[in-house]
């Protein structure tokens, strides 16, 4: 019955970023989409603040964390990890299992990491609005949370058939006083576009991304704020993991195998950069696996290739594991796994073969969601039940072969938001939507021609 | 921008609670209904085992905590005590404002401190199935949580109007796997009775009680688990209080101001009663307020008087303030204060002049949250916005008269499961109705005669 707790005290908020920039080469530069030439500093600086800029081109292993927002981090920071004993009694496992719960933060996942960095930098550069695009609305709410605090207006564009699903996050926005709005939108040229060609368009996070975009290019006092696949974000996440190495090290223990659930990618990176920073500078070996939703494989069924991070290419061309930028997946739950690509990092990690993927049907994963809930007491946001199916799907395998492995994930947020979808789950009304192979045919068939002629 | 916390390690988690009886004499006893004869052990194990029984009616100062609740208590105990220098800031205020933030719990809000133990003691003693009434859905959810983790059933009567207002509060106990009724329900005689007049009743707490009181009397192996105002509630809630004496004193802080909302009571004595006292056995004096809702102000506009906790009248009788037992409030969103009574030991110290109260409408509490959600990043729960109200209303008074004070208040929960509240409120849908003097003048003159005399 027990789950312990291994707190740290403030002090030891990590004083720096881990940049696995620093320790993985070969990594491919953003390029800029015109030219095809490697994007610069100051071709980002359009849309973020220099410091930003720089963070997403660098290779310097350590950036030291703003002390504001070490001071932001400590209202949360260190997040707990805990042993979930109560789980490995109730699936007899000789395995232990921890986990680092991101739920605590005030929005309740892990997003709030990089939501006040990316504030308190566009604040210093004078920046006064913040646009952004959100799915599920999780990354949404935690910008506009920083928002509040640092003194910035956020717009957030949140994918339509999520904005009707889930008012309860949009609620959440409007209560940090950010300002909200369906995507498509009328308020852009992308949006109006789409919306003139089919007026009743559900919406993606790709869509909205170009929305959030175009303002920010349009306009010199406001910028763009990323929830995810971007260097700079997945740096700032490496706090989570930088966390749970110093915790394991209280517990005498080191993790055996890594779980993640992978959207964007930031949340799997900033959890597992560090062991795999410290593997590849000649420490011992970990497991990585990547847990994502079956009806949006990116790893497992997506080509690694320069794409658009948003449907009307308006980003750098990023070299990703990609299912196609014009790809719509099916409206699962795990809104912040709908995406067609993922973090150039963590694509380059697999194709490096450090980090292995597994795609996992949703009833599956709302099952292990309500095994963890009823063990652990904490109900997982459906991105999370992602992790937790791999997870006791590996606990069941040590408890069949007698392995006592140490399996460390991510439970990356809490699913205050989305109970109306475990309800579903509940009732049997929940699905398991696969990919549609020919819809991710066409969309590989879009993929962008480069200058330099890989497509 | 800082808040700073104060986080102690778990071995400071407290080993015993806090039993103010011991040191406020002159607490009337809970009476037989029937003989007007103070309550023994024996009267009340037919709906809870013996050792709440004795908690119960207990004199004792310190009550051990059993490890097993410790154990579980470790998940998120010690609560984090903020702060709040935002809000400070936010107000110009030289106020210290500190706030013990319970909505790190499992189910969001203080009330696990509780379920734990009963559920504990209950599993212990042998019941299989635990029952109870829940308003707006903290209660309900908590013990859910409880027996999924002791191996209990939990059967939840939940107030009609908010069953059907609050989804995701049920499916919350749902994901716990308890089962959850609207109230009232045609599975107990006092339900039966009740829509048999009124088809189309609400529910109140007073009936939602009745009902799992009866199921509880009716079955040897289903037992009874009260949210509040019971003596061993308010008992076990005193973690709170004692873990923030201890981490104000890392912070070489004591408050002058303790405030607390008041529903059934159990969070305000939770937090107030070990600095109580302490005051009462010659320590620092400390100001203690309670804030109510305007409509249902059970401290500052009821009477002291020998009432039900319930509406049928199943429960001894319990000298407290109340509006009685028949009274049913306007429906404002803070349910978990909707109650005509109060915890008899609350009740006493506010007669002994330990507590003052304080009743504020509705919409001013919300704008309260709001405030404080936009500096400090937490959305608080309804009920705690009315702690949160009287607070700011303080701090502003400490500016406008330059007195530095330090200010200790409970944040009880959450606000992630009342969002639409606060859209509503944003969008100005919500009122202040009042509490109905009428009304209550008709449930005050229906207070039950005491075989002893006194009404």
């Amino acid at each position: 019955m027990e789950s312990i707790k291994y707190q740290l005290s403030d002090v030891r908020i990590p004083t720096s970023w881990y940049n696995i920039a620093a320790d993985l080469p070969g990594l491919a530069p953003p390029l800029h989409p015109a030219t095809g030439a490697p994007a610069s500093v100051g071709d980002l600086t359009g849309i973020m603040p220099k410091e930003l800029a720089e963070q997403e081109l660098s290779t310097t292993r350590e950036i030291e964390i703003p002390d504001p927002v070490r001071q932001v981090y400590a209202q949360w920071r260190p997040s707990p990890l805990f042993r979930a004993r109560r789980l490995e009694k109730a699936l007899g496992t000789p395995a232990r299992i921890y986990y680092k719960y991101e739920g605590v933060s005030p929005a309740g996942s892990h997003k709030p990491n990089t939501a006040f960095p990316q504030a308190f930098y566009n604040k210093q550069a004078g920046i006064r609005r913040l646009t952004t695009e959100t799915g599920a609305g999780q990354w949404g709410s935690s910008l506009a949370l920083a928002g509040a605090l640092f003194g910035l207006e956020v717009q957030v564009h949140m994918v339509r058939v999520s904005y009707h699903q889930k008012p309860h996050r949009r609620a959440l926005m409007h209560a940090y006083g950010a300002t909200c709005l369906p995507s498509p939108s009328r308020e852009t040229d992308v949006g109006r576009r789409i919306l003139d060609q089919d007026p009743d368009c559900p919406g993606s996070l790709g869509i909205a991304t170009s929305e959030a975009l175009e303002l920010a290019m349009n306009d010199p006092h406001t910028n763009y704020a990323g929830g995810s696949v971007l260097n700079n974000v997945v740096l700032h996440q490496t706090v989570i993991g930088q966390e749970a190495m110093a915790q394991l090290d209280m517990a005498e223990d080191y993790p055996d195998l890594i779980v993640g659930c992978a959207g964007g990618g930031s949340n799997l990176g900033g959890l597992a950069f560090p062991f795999l920073g410290a593997r590849l500078r000649g420490g011992d070996g970990v497991q990585v696996v990547a847990a994502e939703p079956a009806a949006c494989p990116t790893l497992t069924r997506g080509r690694v290739a320069y794409d658009f991070g948003d449907t009307a290419g308006l980003t750098p061309l990023l070299r990703m594991h990609t299912l196609g930028h014009s790809f719509i997946p099916p409206s699962i739950h795990a809104g912040g796994l709908r995406y067609h690509g993922i973090s150039p990092l963590v694509s380059h990690a697999v194709t490096e073969g450090l980090i292995e993927a597994r795609a996992v049907p949703q009833t599956r994963c709302f099952e292990a969601g309500l095994v963890f809930a009823r063990s652990e007491g904490i109900v997982p946001a459906p991105e999370s039940t992602h992790a937790v199916r791999v997870v006791i799907d590996e606990a069941v395998r040590c408890r069949e072969e007698g392995r006592p492995r140490v399996i460390l994930f991510g439970l990356s947020g809490h699913g205050h938001f989305d109970l109306g979808a475990y309800e579903k789950h509940l009732a049997g009304e929940l699905g398991d939507e696969g990919m549609d192979p020919e819809a991710v045919a066409r969309s590989l068939a879009a993929l962008p021609e480069l200058p330099g002629g890989e497509g």
